[in-house]
């Protein structure tokens, strides 16, 4: 994103970041109209393609909406941008940090229904994490909360001997989370596979999700491997996809 | 994927790779009954788990299903694996190949419904491509079309000034498509940013892709940018979901 310091942002870009910054410094909450195109063409000596580009900017972020006829508002709800690649960094759990935290900025995350336990392992789980027949896996399941509404299911699987006595098999992992704990048992995960696929929910997720009807569900395949391209993680995860706005970025 | 030299991979992914294999080649062709587990164990001298095993990979993967009672069967249809970060790679289009030939494999790949024009730039388009008041966007609309079967539609929008006179304005963009072109222009794309979201297709998505009921789609928004930091195209892609499954392999 554009910094203050940054004199090469183009000028709906510079409205747009002064809106954003507005907006999370609670100048301006949620349902509240933010200013129009002739009130930005005036504070800002812009043409009026340049205030309409601005309010767009916000738009296409899940910031604002337009209400016809009525203005530009600031959502109730804004999808979640998930950086998909950022976010995995291995200085931000490394650090003791949770690899939400790049996802939620200043909004509230709680992480309730945490339920962990020891499982037969899956068919397709066995197979990725390469388990013995019979070894069993250690299962974390968890629904992740942003400021009131439910966003997203995840169940993680281990292999439960890997883990044994650790804190992954506690209900709190502690700092840093189970890539921590993983770095810690000499496991430490440097390499991720997402798979994205789109469907619509099943009952049961639809209610654990409070879904709007007519809403898919993205599915989020993650497999986390170590450096001996060993599969020690697998994490499924299910994410209202009116909530979300997935991001990767990389180079050529 | 495993090699057949590589002799860490499990038995069970060995098994896979076979199989997978004798899919290519055609010995088993869609709708096929694949051996099932007794046959597996018979002739790969394995317990009836790795067998079991095997086959969920080729079911996990899509090339295989599963029918009640009836055993394991090649697929009609399988999803497209779509390597996100693979096949954006400069030694792929820069040595004239298409982005999509990561994904295709053996398949048959048809564009069609391309379509190329100059048109005012839509708003948002405008204010990533950084457009002036009034400056028109190059829009390359097109269809493709998997062993006969429509998965995506796509339109790309380019500053109509940057590629005056290229064959990106022509509707074959030539060998290693429009980011072979745009790097002869001095405007290689460095960076990509993809963008992922799901919503309910439009009837006329729905329409266009031959989509059944209850399918989402998935929408991909690429941003490709110059090594100065310029978005030079932006490319909205509308994916049939149940034909589509976006890989993502990145480093922590």
């Amino acid at each position: 994103m554009a910094t203050a310091g940054d004199d090469r942002r183009p000028k709906y870009q510079r409205i747009a970041d002064t809106l954003r910054e507005s907006i999370r410094s609670g100048e301006y909450g949620p349902g509240d109209r933010l200013p129009g195109e002739n009130d930005l063409m005036a504070t800002h000596g812009v043409a009026r393609m340049t205030a309409r580009q601005a309010l767009s900017v916000l738009r296409d972020e899940g910031v604002a909406e337009a209400r016809k006829g009525a203005g530009v508002f600031v959502r109730e709800f804004r999808p979640l941008r998930r950086r998909g690649i950022q976010r995995l960094a291995q200085q931000q759990w490394g650090n003791g940090r949770s690899v939400w935290a790049v996802d939620i900025e200043d909004r509230s995350l709680e992480v309730d229904r945490v339920a962990v336990s020891e499982e037969a392992a899956p068919e397709g789980v066995a197979a990725v994490l390469d388990l013995a027949d019979g070894e069993t896996v250690c299962v974390r399941r968890r629904r992740f909360v942003l400021d009131g509404k439910p966003v997203l299911l995840a169940t993680s699987y281990l292999p439960a001997a890997l883990v044994a006595g650790s804190a992954i098999t506690q209900e709190d992992t502690g700092k840093g989370g189970t890539y921590a704990r993983l770095a810690e048992l000499g496991h430490g995960p440097v390499h991720f596979r997402e798979e994205i696929r789109s469907r619509m929910p099943s009952k049961g997720e639809a209610d654990q999700l409070g879904m709007a009807a007519g809403t898919p569900v993205i599915v989020i395949c993650r497999t986390a491997f170590t450096d001996e391209g060993r599969a020690v993680e697998i994490n499924e995860m299910k994410l209202d996809a009116a909530s979300y706005v997935l991001e990767y970025d990389f180079d050529a």
